[in-house]
């Protein structure tokens, strides 16, 4: 795990080193990917059937096989453990309130010359939620996608998760009921990114997909953006730990935190910042200790090894100036005033305040979506929201008396933009 | 211009073939435009400079003579003469109404265990404008792209608007000025997507670019999209405009607001659509007698044969069915009740409301965004507005004793998901 220090002159290019990771740029794969969409709009279900016979090893051999009824959502659900039950359910709850505090309104007003304008909010009629499959099939990645889209008010929610060798997590159905998804796949990769994007004779035309995937299942999100709407692209997950070597910091703790990103993936990103050298060292330690026991100790070592940093600044405002630059998915600040710190933190995900804050807690129950931008996009986007399940429309209203003055207005400037018949369609009305 | 009748057997299908639109797709325009981006990536400022000089034929010898100071703005401000001075100022204070309804608060609220949680807006710090040069140079673009991004709170908005042969239209000049643009050049097409992407040695890189373009911008914007955010990959405009012959109809101005789309572009999209046999009729002649004398006859044409569409629908609800299946960009419904409509509108960028609300005054100076999801896009997309130039971090902030049921809850869930660290980073908070 690389140690960098902001004092070394060449910390600015280790840092931009450090962050670079270039997405979904591989021509090879671009062009499977499109050659899939094409195929998938051209064969239907009979396509989707057979690749994913080929690419997940899915022992169904009709269409049919690859649908899950609603009932055997509810057997799942209904065959949970109490206490797995009892924390999907607390968990579900506090993620529907926490969205709750998002639903906007429709508003209107009226101006003074009469004419009323406003913005209509609209639910999405049909979206499609892609949950991955094996390994990575997290029951919490349903209900983050699902219930937003719910609480948004979303017509009708369609759940693929591929079934690799034609097996499926149970908790994954089980929080697909608990969500109040209508229809679920068990199909995946970029053929049910297309299934989902044109329809088939079974699956429904979607208006957007959310949730992420592996690259191919990325590059189709790519592909088919513009005909649905897609909530973004997704890269590696990262954290950003920041402390500062207070008396009741948690070497422990921290470690903890950011090794809980790294068992993700190998090219996940755990970066630790501090102001202590003291601590920072302890954190190494701490680190390197927990990896004897952890059963995913190989991944988290992978994704330290080569995305990890621990980085020493010379303060705090240093360290926001790092944190702003990287614009973390994941921000914790472990430290005794986070909200001193708040207001100087221009780009995070989701942020983290306080020591008994770990990302742990966000990922499945504090209520905040765990869906967020990665790889520095929280320059310009957003953690998954109610937002993205709505869509606006402006509404003009102009009375006779109303439009007047702007129907001048309008043909003053559309004659300057020489589109005479715009001139006209508001000059008619002043006549 | 076709006629289409609902009651006809094939009508679906016609429908469906007059929808039809696929954007960028072309294997060899895609090609040309990676390359493009690539060698800006490589070669900054210089390569900016010799494409702009290619493409544009430009006669810049520097890339200093590619950038315009404000002093320059504001000059071309103060020689417009006082009557379109007086326009583009009533408008930009109306833009800025309008859209100051659309600023957000961060909000954060306590749960019953004392764990807060909330939701941070923060303006984006830097965002690139795209603002066609040549023919479709707007300063009405001008002003819907910068006022909303000013309202929000945007850090610096620099904006791009090719000059072919040198030559630009000084009231995109004034406008940028009107609207509080910080920094212009005078590029376009993929490579200054590309410089606004990544950077070069004078041009920022920014955190997101909007703005419509030609196919060339589109297919950049879309090979940037991860990089830096977009607003969306614009198609041709397009507008329905729907009438059931009262007898206050009057068809020239139907047929004039057609026009007023059609005029933009030869794939410009307008669509009539009626429960009147009777002044569908009417229309179409008005449209022709129009077309003998506006400038744009041969454009409007053009379009009109090759994309527009008189519909001829039942009934009310009809149409309704219609509309929804269009998704247009720009509705106007024409009708004395169009209140009692606007509620089964589902998908609509913006929506013109009564006979005294013609697209065009929405075009230049209602006040709503002229910036609007194109192409069917409507159904899962909104106009430009204030939204797209802020971006959301999740905050959350847990309490000793509040964070012990999510820790145990976190715990649960992320044992059944194989997740050992996120478990025990969430138990050692509670040991």
């Amino acid at each position: 795990m690389q140690i960098l220090n902001s004092q070394n002159a060449d910390f600015n290019q280790q840092l931009t080193n450090l962050l670079a990771f270039e997405t979904v740029n591989d021509q090879k794969l671009l062009a499977a990917v499109d050659d899939i969409i094409a195929k998938v709009r051209h064969g239907g279900d009979d396509t989707v059937l057979a690749l994913t016979q080929k690419f997940d090893n899915h022992p169904a051999s009709t269409f049919g096989e690859l649908s899950i009824d609603k009932s055997a959502l509810k057997h799942a659900f209904d065959n949970l453990s109490a206490d797995v039950k009892q924390a999907l359910e607390l968990s579900a709850n506090r993620i529907k309130t926490f969205h709750q505090k998002q639903i906007q309104d429709s508003w209107s007003f009226t101006d003074e010359l009469g004419n009323t304008l406003g913005q209509k909010i609209t639910p999405l009629d049909k979206v499609g939620i892609y949950v991955p499959g094996g390994l990575a099939s997290y029951p919490s990645s349903v209900l983050m996608n699902a219930i937003p889209a719910k609480v948004a008010g979303v017509g009708e929610i369609i759940m693929v998760v591929p079934a690799p060798n034609g097996v499926l997590n149970p908790l994954v159905l089980a929080a697909a009921f608990l969500a109040g998804v209508d229809t679920v796949f068990t199909i995946g990769g970029a053929q049910a990114v297309a299934a989902l994007a044109y329809g088939t004779q079974t699956i429904p035309k979607v208006d957007k997909i959310t949730g992420p995937g592996n690259k191919y299942v990325a590059a189709a999100k790519r592909a088919v953006f513009g005909q649905v709407g897609i909530d973004m692209i997704a890269g590696p997950s990262e954290v950003l730990v920041y402390a500062e070597g207070a008396e009741n910091d948690r070497a422990d703790w921290l470690a903890m935190d950011l090794l809980s990103q790294a068992e993700h993936d190998s090219v996940a990103q755990a970066i630790f910042v501090t102001t202590s050298e003291t601590l920072l060292n302890q954190v190494k330690e701490q680190i390197n200790k927990a990896l004897q026991t952890l059963p995913k100790a190989e991944i988290a070592k992978q994704a330290l090894a080569s995305r990890g940093a621990l980085i020493l600044v010379k303060n705090r405002s240093e360290a926001i100036a790092v944190i702003n630059q990287i614009a973390p998915e994941h921000l914790e600040l472990s430290v005794d005033d986070p909200d001193n710190m708040l207001k100087d933190i221009r780009h995070a995900g989701a942020i983290f305040m306080g020591r008994f804050t770990p990302e742990a807690i966000g990922d499945y129950c504090a209520g905040a979506n765990h869906v967020l931008p990665t790889s520095g996009t929280a320059r310009f986007s957003s953690p998954l929201g109610v937002y993205d399940f709505t869509k606006k429309s402006s509404i003009i209203h102009c009375t006779k008396t109303g439009s007047q003055l702007l129907a001048k207005t309008a043909d003053i400037l559309a004659t300057e933009e020489n589109l005479q018949a715009h001139a006209l369609s508001a000059r008619l009305r002043t006549m």
